[in-house]
């Protein structure tokens, strides 16, 4: 997955439709007096960067309104401003947004403050509806209006247009017939609110510190604080805290539904020291590279991961195979914030002055490269190709998780079918195209068997196809 | 006037509530063929910095929608990226936002685009809705939500609710009901719309040249650009620009109203070389310093303005008087974008900063300071006292306006009651508090005099509380 | 020499050579105690702005160094961080650069701060230095190295080179054959120094306020922070201020030299509040004016100054023929930091976006048109070119200096002999040139006149060629 | 050495002395037609990042002279500028510079271009000269200026000062009685000069492609563009490159001398794909571990390496103790430019923000962490601190470099023998105090064992005191 990593800092695709709203990091803060809410929310921001870097925001609770502070760019450039602001105050919300295509500038970034009927309410949002378009539609035919391209903003025209009175039954209300996936951090007047949609698609973990309570898309934004007593907001689960302490309530489907976890948390986008729905990330994708190790007939010399999304599993490979793991690919990590490279042109030397093989390691050897995931092809391509340079004999890639053929209208950022490889091509046509000695997939089953005894709460239609919603008209 | 003008550059007050949308300066630009929208709209916004210079932005047809690029501060921020863009479009429009109390944030910049039922819309508006708190009341009960505080955001929504179907009866039918001043510039899909409210509080202009059309709150903006043949968007007029041509409309106010052009355009707001409402602004100005001379007995040896709000009433009055007129108090320009003090103890500091007697004229003279209004009081306390410690026999305050003592409800940015000084304070006793020898005000009926012939069609309820629309209710 | 002026505004010219070291601005205090030096310097700069708007800088004395801060652009750029450091110490000194052709980059920013055998210096420099080439050829005889194009970087060589002891006998060996103009404020360890050279070419003044010694190019600088009792730092005297008190010396030149102030100071440069050479600025410049009118025949309707340059000697010339002074040609200050266009053929546009001119008040008149000087004649053809459009009947151009013919090598920015119109037309032709009815220049009689008994003191020889110190011999 | 590169980032010591000119990296260009300089340059700075980020710039040669263009901060910053500017040119070099304590801001930023006798000539320097006291002190008396507090400056005024004809006779002249380090490209007029010290105590390499010659501090850079058959500048050869083609010379040092590379530059600071000194760097750093491995008795369960600069050592002994490598202390990349915290109480903040263990693999292991040196010992107590948090059983810690004792006189940023830890404590004495169950680090005869058959050719002082030049007297 590689590919999906680098295209936003390298080629941007100005024609391509925004698609923001997609891989996104939340956090929340309440406190039952003021505190440096800014430098909490930049603690646990900075630890999700890696779950967006186009965008930050923090909204936080002033005596008569919500403020927010949002910018382009990683949350570090926002550093010096939150860490010594004097402003003190009982909530905050807090928001990373991944880089889609093409950039979509500040007008969608998050959170988003508004004021209606309900109050002053500010969102912060991770995943995607996926019947956002028949949603915005009969919001359309109401006569609202959006200022934003975000599925947040359908949410919060529902919670306005709510006729319920308290804020538990206005949320239930406003989230019934909503489909897809939605973890959400609320300001709502001095409430902080965590929701996570029914099928628990995106993470979001909460703790309480001396009093003080904490909310993150993922447990390593809630160690960074030094929290302890890490609980799950569970599935469908609404929690709202304010001075009456804390309250669960439980949200009601409107169809049965099963848990779908996204199984692409696991394998590419969580930090590796978080421990999302009950499984430690690092042992997982561990195990991922050990079981293809155990289904591979290859002999290879050395083990070689594509840094950073293929380095874990590699590991687990090297050890199931006991032969060399090497980093002999290294990346520089100094690309900054806006690495865009002027034409379309310089792609490979884009891919030169990220990645670095080490040929007095890679010379002469049956090397074995393990990525996480293959979708467009093309910096593989232009991998395989520094390999030979560096003196490979044989480059077999392997990927450890199954061909991605399918869009994810769960928050995903897959490009179209016709743009996956892995829908055009077989494994053999694809080791042809990018030069590669041999390529194969981990299998659906051995992904499932990984996932071990729960392995049916996960979603994995991007590799089957099998939606665990209804799907979008269109 | 100076002291309006030097509040939100010396003090801010964040404690106050914020009030966007005031003074502003609008334009737009619709061409046939593809052309560089953002250098001309430059061009335009740049002539009008003047009607403010806390913001500032554009927003421009693309192929699919409608992109925005706003900023807070001056438009020369975006010169280089504006003049050197290599985009074209076919239309675009742009705003300026004037700097109120407290700033308000990028998140008020206009112009503020939308996604709606009615397709991709983007409003630049210079105005104040008198009946906005009744409209957003009623669409905060059908549930709408607001990202801004501004009023402009009701129009938006008031369109999006209409039931009509072509955009003429949509737009009738969006401002039923819309209370206030209000000219527009909007981008529509493809069509450029300008919209005058009836009692025609605000200026607006437009002109063609060869072939693209050019709109703007004064002319002087068109004059930038090299236009001839300038027209008035008439009070009460719609403007729809697009392939089809030029159409005009009138809008049918609900009940019968008089014109009300705002007289603090011709005052104090207003570039001298624009001419507004059928008046060279210099000219007029020139005439109310005359007529102040004419109903003066005083004698004074020089008459110096206070810079720049007073200087050309100065001009007029010492014509008039037959006495010299001298720049005694010159006024450093070079205060940039962000000149806000750190604390208030330094307002004397400010004041020195940026204004400087020429003591060598002052010296033992008879003193007249001539400048436009007379808000708090609070600097024309200082410029006094530096009048004195220059040197000055006898200094004497002329107003080119009468009393302050109302709140503007369509626009200009005067505090509460009880801020203004003129509420609190008979001219002599403004003298005495002020240390001046003698402070007179213009009266209503020599400004009614200067108006001429058609004074009647002039709102003046700052001065005289008689308000041409209906009142909000609180 | 509005031209002088718009240029490096309007036009940048980077085939010129680089001319650093014109026009500038200095300032210094020394204080028995450490205080906040930043947010005096910056007021003090701040009012010395229109000195030089192309770069700025303060060098302060650290615990055990001298450390600087500088920048491109203008004062205000540093004001949030000047006025809010933490920082103290006890002198400091600063620097404003005049924008000259090209612009020259951070590299030849002010104040330049050396470590030497002689210690650490800090030097900020007004003036040029008329044998610069001479001295910088023998310091690179004996193998110095130049980081900057300043003629400053050669006083401090030559600071470093001398074999004296002393503070005083240092300087005295280091300027003994220095000619040219050099006004200067350094810091030396902990001692504050102001130098002037023994023609007086540029101004310096210092003042003592509460304890603390403050020194500026201008009075105004040290009206802003409001100190009284100002003395000036007398041709040819060096003052160093140090915990000792202030002790004042006396330069011996090496040739009887005569003093020779810039006659352009008045004329043109200083801020019109300031005293400088024992006359008022604003008083010279309206007496200009008043000569102009003696002179001329013309009667004309209107007097209009072309602003800001020509504005005081415009309100003489008015006074003196009684007839209407009109600010009918208006300017936008809102031109910000770096206005300059992208393309030579958009000069009328940057004339268009910059001057305004008044037609209702234009309009059929007989204009006179006062300037302070002309130099290319380029702008005002333009200038010529906008009274016409605006309907004047007649227009006159006056101009309240004599005839511009030679270089100067003390500090004014005056382009080559060829460049200047003066050189290449009569006052005739140069009419015929720029579409005026008539030019008129001060004769150079008129100006001794109004420099009154002192007029021998003045530098005149961009007028009449005689230089008061040896050519350059290139 | 995690430490030596936290602190830049996490600690400002601002009472320390600035200690610039230490670990850099420096590049250069000569091509016979012009081309775009500017992007190759970047290109090659991009790649030396890790060599400096705290400052960077670019000379080039320009029509009559040579330009610079120096900011603080990452390449990144420039990539815009530099990848699509216009300008063309025949010949640049390039510069980053280390973060040393307290930051020394942008006086010292190189290239240093300077004009003197010999012409205009520009340097980027890597190294430190280990008499730059006495040169100094030289210059001093000879009335040379100093303006930056850099060791480069040195170079420049010997040259100038130098009475020979001939470049390469000035250089031998220059560099005559110059002792320590020095790697140094220059621009002089239109040529490119390549130099390194006879000792070798820094890397340069050189290749030609395309008719151009490229020359940077690490292979790494040459790779970038794609640059083939790459050589090296031997130790105390000096390299001319112009319209003549390339010549090249021998420095005659004044006393004989023994080739001594940095061993540090092998151990911590080159890219692991970089070739140096005849080594590829990742093989180096993965022997040095295996000889760890070898004669160390520990049985340890995992391998942990502190990232990133114990992971090549930690590959070599995992391997060769035959267990598991795990990258089970993870590190957060997006620390941005200038990551500092408010205060020194926030350093364990720090820590935890940037180093994340997986507990789900440390948990009840008996743990061997591995990095490449140990200097104050603050950070890896924090870091020991965490293994407990996450469950360890035994935490081991062991040195891939022996025992930090003696300051660094060529260019290595060593605090002062008091603070580094080995000057205090015995192994022993470490593993008490920082919290591990044992500590060991590699003796300096595996270190030479490692170097193989040159080991000789290495300078190990900071181990073992024995410089290989001259001491500075003090």
């Amino acid at each position: 997955m590689l590919e999906i990593y680098m295209q936003p800092e390298t080629i941007t695709t100005p024609d391509n439709l925004e698609k923001p709203g997609h891989f996104c990091g939340i956090c929340g803060i309440w406190s039952p007096l003021p505190i440096n809410v800014h430098k909490y929310t930049f603690y646990m921001l900075f630890a999700l960067q890696h779950r967006g870097q186009e965008a930050c925001g923090i909204a936080w609770q002033d005596s008569t309104r919500i403020k927010t502070d949002k910018t382009l760019g990683m949350v570090s450039q926002r550093m010096e401003t939150w860490l010594t602001t004097q402003e003190v105050s009982t909530s905050a919300i807090g928001h990373v947004r991944y880089a889609t295509h093409g950039g979509s500038g500040i007008i969608n970034a998050q959170p988003i403050a508004i004021y209606c009927n309900k109050g002053h309410i500010a969102l912060a949002h991770n995943g995607n509806l996926s019947n956002a378009n028949e949603l915005r539609e009969e919001l359309f035919n109401k006569g609202n209006i959006f200022q934003t391209t975000t599925d947040s903003e359908i949410i919060l025209h529902r919670i306005s247009h709510s006729l319920k009175q308290s804020k538990i039954d206005i949320l239930h209300d406003a989230l019934q017939g909503v489909e897809g996936a939605y973890s959400l951090c609320m300001l709502w007047d001095n409430d902080l609110i965590l929701i996570r949609d029914p099928c628990g698609f995106r993470p979001l973990y909460y703790a309480q510190k001396d009093a003080v309570w904490y909310t993150a898309s993922e447990p390593c934004a809630l160690y960074s604080i030094a929290a302890e007593n890490i609980h799950e907001v569970k599935p469908g689960e609404i929690i709202i805290i304010n001075n009456d302490g804390l309250h669960s309530y439980t949200l009601k489907p409107s169809a049965p539904l099963r848990l779908s976890h996204c199984i692409f948390e696991l394998i590419y986008f969580a930090r590796p020291d978080s421990e999302l729905f009950g499984k430690s990330i690092y042992a997982f994708r561990k195990s991922l590279g050990e079981r293809l190790a155990y289904t591979d007939d290859l002999k290879p010399d050395i083990v070689i991961p594509v840094p950073d999304s293929g380095t874990i599993a590699a590991i687990g490979y090297a050890q199931a195979k006991q032969c060399n793991f090497e980093l002999a690919l290294t990346r520089n990590h100094y690309t900054g914030r806006s690495f865009i490279l002027p034409t379309k042109n310089e792609r490979e030397f884009a891919v030169r002055m990220k990645l670095h093989p080490i040929s007095s390691i890679i010379k002469n050897k049956k090397v074995v490269l393990i990525d996480d995931s293959l979708v467009r092809g093309t910096t593989s391509g232009i991998i395989v190709a520094l390999m030979r340079e560096a003196g490979a004999k044989e480059v077999h890639l392997r990927l450890s998780s199954p061909e991605l053929k399918w869009p994810c209208y769960y928050g995903i950022d897959i490009p179209t079918r016709e743009e996956l490889i892995s829908n055009r091509l077989s494994p053999e046509a694809i080791a042809h195209a990018i030069g590669a000695d041999s390529v194969r997939f981990m299998s659906l089953e051995d992904l499932h068997t990984c996932a071990g005894h729960d392995a049916c709460n996960y979603c994995t239609a991007c590799f089957s196809g099998q939606y665990p919603t209804k799907l979008p008209s269109k």
